[in-house]
């Protein structure tokens, strides 16, 4: 919940014992503090405006509308600019009852592999929040590198070439087309420019030895 | 990781009275009883085509691309196309070091708020997972060998870098430092399997000479 930023956290009818020695996770110790303890789910909800249940069943087995966590997370944004919205979860145990699903407008499910459709509480709880502030949250755009220019790329592929002659790796007589070969792996590598001056720099020091002994 | 259907889980270094010790949860039983265990990180992603690391460090802390989730998650789905991707996670303590790090393509972290950026492992892993699979229901079987594996990497990596030793590139007692630099430069580059070969040979070839004279 303190990862992503929802930080109201309601217990139902909770055994006082565990949930007093609960630990929080570092960063999220007020979180727990401030949780607000209620007798049944129907006074838990009593001031929300839209109340969605989760579980892992599917949707015949339930009397309440059932949709994927994405659709559901699109409804929860929407419904969260105009009102208070709940989100309920069961026990680790047996998740929600019906009596508790009545009281929800809609539920929401996880989608599983079909072999293995029941969660852990605590993660089930991060992906469905994880989904829920997923678009809204601010994505920092990946920094797209300058690639190499050409120049640079034949610079490389000369240097290359030479420290295979050099090396005995091309056969006299093979130079014209080792270089054509050594241009196109060059040309197909994706290399940026600062990556491409750090391979000239290496190349060069490389053909210098090779040179020199 | 059953929930989602990623069922091929390697443990590295493990704590083994942990491991041992650990149940799985209802249905995950043959998932955790064939975990594979390695001695090293570099030798649990060797036959890998592309490798995600995940953190929660911000772009300016790390030397390798830096991409959201959700970014990571398209890319893992198109790589899972035509080989094999690995997705690595940190310890719960310490995440990631700066050498792991090293041996990963690219790293991925999940868009939380900035007052509240380190995760609970397991519910990192679910919310990755969930999201990697979240379009598509399923990872596609892998059916080309396009890319180079990590093991061909890690090759490149240190002949390289022994080329970068021999020639005099590398300054004595920079050995260390050099061969993360040189193993990140080796991951950016786009290295399909056929041209780490070419690579491969090249450099065996440049050192024997370097060594033999």
């Amino acid at each position: 919940m303190s990862n992503f930023g929802i930080l109201q956290l309601r217990v139902v009818n909770v055994y006082n014992v565990a949930f007093r020695e609960a630990r929080s996770a570092v960063a999220a110790a007020p979180l727990l503090q401030s949780a607000e303890e209620f007798q049944s789910l129907s006074e838990a909800v009593a001031d929300c405006n839209f109340v969605v249940g989760t579980t892992a069943a599917r949707d015949r087995e339930v009397q309440v509308p059932l949709v994927p966590l994405a659709d559901a997370a699109l409804e929860i944004r929407a419904r969260a600019t105009t009102g208070r919205v709940a989100i309920v979860f069961g026990s680790e145990k047996h998740g929600l009852s019906n009596e508790d699903m009545s009281h929800c407008h809609t539920l929401m499910r996880i989608p599983t592999r079909d072999e293995h459709s029941s969660m852990n509480l605590g993660q089930a709880v991060a992906i469905s929040l994880y989904e829920v502030v997923r678009e809204a949250g601010s994505l920092p755009t990946p920094n797209v590198e300058a690639s190499a220019t050409s120049g640079d790329l034949e610079r490389m592929t000369s240097l290359l070439e030479e420290a295979l002659v050099q090396s005995g790796y091309v056969k006299p007589g093979a130079e014209d087309s080792t270089k054509e070969k050594v241009r196109r792996l060059i040309y197909r590598t994706g290399v940026t420019h600062d990556d491409a001056q750090l391979w000239l720099g290496m190349l060069r020091q490389i053909l210098w030895k090779l040179r020199n002994h």
